[in-house]
């Protein structure tokens, strides 16, 4: 298991790369300067003047006791976005799921009363009834509800945790997967909160090429129920952690495949490269982040 | 050829339809009624607002002597929408092509001195190095690089005509179906302002699923070059056309599979209902549309 699950990272790492993986290196290289390449920043360059759907200013401070909003290092894109009560999410039309979903963890967001056995998934109005999806489309998929922004990260309200049971806060996710390691990796966002000021988590969905016996490269992934709804073939996880000195910011991504993956495997061994997650994914995070820090260290390996 | 070609789009459509297909022929009934959906509207409904970037108000007509600008129906989505001489496009930086490109024809766009001699496939360096196509991409891949917004649509200015090429309104296409069948629907295209006031193209790519031999459904395509450009199984073109006499709009829209297709098979044949491609998408023309008329016919047989 540990096995193929490792070959299917590599895989996804070195077809990713291509020709950029000696771009790669140079760049997290150089994430400690401050160097910024504000022609390339497009999408996130413009965050100042975010087209924020449906939300009111008030919302946009979603945890509360911060000491800033959830969008203090920017947006990975600016399409389709939704603000809730304990995230900002980036809707995908075409593949019925989140683009991204951004949360701000800190003590204050983990403690409360709110109860998970008050909450049901539920389909989000918000979305055209065309591009939505429903707990029938998941129903004997074999694949479970999973959460991007997890229930857990936001007992401090019941609104909050309500929120995080949007199907539009959700992606069909291997049961193995979800109940064990991807569990183990919300668990442990949750437990940086205790030596980080901060913990920023963008979750989100992949659909990683592979190469097929013809030796091109493909992208394949299953889609379920009547609304088409697709199964990623991996998910991200970038955390961005505030030091409690101030001394800077630290960020590690994950890249996690969508199929059962022993608990055993350390975490550690899920690490990529930032850019690992902009060239698939189509987002981007480090440009924002430069603007908010001069200091960055990316933690690629343990 | 024909046969196969017929089997793949009635499989999309039967695909894309699942439940949905009673709701399909109950919606394009209506179309005629006025009648609107603004709850689901969603997207469209927010146009006055969209976010356009990099735009001159002064651009927002692209094409002269026209009587309205290229937006009157609306975008069929808001995300990252670029305005160019010739056309908007929304662009799909995880895909590196356009989302859909949306061009305005009359008879005045059609005529001028403008000479594709004099252009040049280009990166479109608005677009950040990890999420743009480049002419190295396209080489040795087999595919076109098949123009969205067609070069041939705008003689009336040489900037207009070499703002197709951009790399942004291209995407690989079976040199087969580019040079033959697509060429044919881009000059029916053009035919059809002798007989409408404006023709609004609006073109894009599809991911369509497909059954596999496990019964499940899957999206499965190609990628080529060292940014993975995706290859679409299928594009799409829809035909917003305005009647002369100021009586109402006629909708048209075609689904083309990216595979050699036999020049004999009338193009009618490849009419489908809109939702078809609403729903393939991720995007929205109807409910927009609705805005502008009460009167709005879609033919989708002949």
């Amino acid at each position: 298991m540990t096995g193929t699950m490792t070959r299917w990272i590599r895989t996804g790492v070195k077809l990713l790369l291509g020709a950029g993986f000696g771009a790669s290196v140079c760049r997290v290289g150089r994430l400690g300067g401050g160097e910024q390449d504000n022609e390339g920043a497009g999408l996130l360059s413009r965050v100042p003047v975010v087209p924020v759907s449906k939300v009111q200013a008030s919302e946009l401070t979603v945890i509360p006791g911060g000491s800033g909003a959830v969008m203090k290092y920017g947006f990975p894109s600016l399409s389709n976005i939704k603000t809730r009560e304990s995230y900002v999410t980036s809707y995908d039309p075409r593949t019925r799921t989140a683009s991204w979903v951004l949360e701000k963890l800190n003590h204050v967001s983990l403690n409360g009363t709110s109860n998970r056995k008050y909450c049901e998934f539920r389909e989000d109005d918000s979305i055209h009834p065309f591009h939505r999806s429903t707990n029938d489309d998941y129903r004997g998929s074999g694949f479970d509800r999973g959460h991007l922004a997890a229930a857990a990260n936001h007992k401090w309200s019941q609104k909050a945790m309500d929120d995080t049971f949007y199907l539009s806060n959700v992606a069909p996710q291997n049961p193995n997967l979800n109940q064990n390691t991807w569990n183990n990796l919300e668990k442990m966002c949750r437990s940086l909160t205790k030596r980080y000021l901060n913990v920023y988590v963008c979750t989100g969905p992949l659909y990683l090429p592979r190469q097929e016996d013809d030796g091109k490269l493909y992208v394949r992934y299953q889609v379920i129920g009547q609304n088409h709804i697709a199964v990623p073939t991996h998910f991200f996880k970038v955390l961005i952690l505030e030091q409690v000195d101030g001394m800077g910011v630290e960020l590690r991504s994950y890249v996690l495949p969508n199929e059962p993956v022993d608990e055993k495997v350390p975490l550690e061994r899920f690490l990529v490269p930032i850019e690992i997650i902009e060239r698939a994914s189509g987002l981007l995070f480090v440009p924002n982040i430069m603007k908010r820090t001069s200091s960055l260290k990316a933690i690629t390996e343990k």
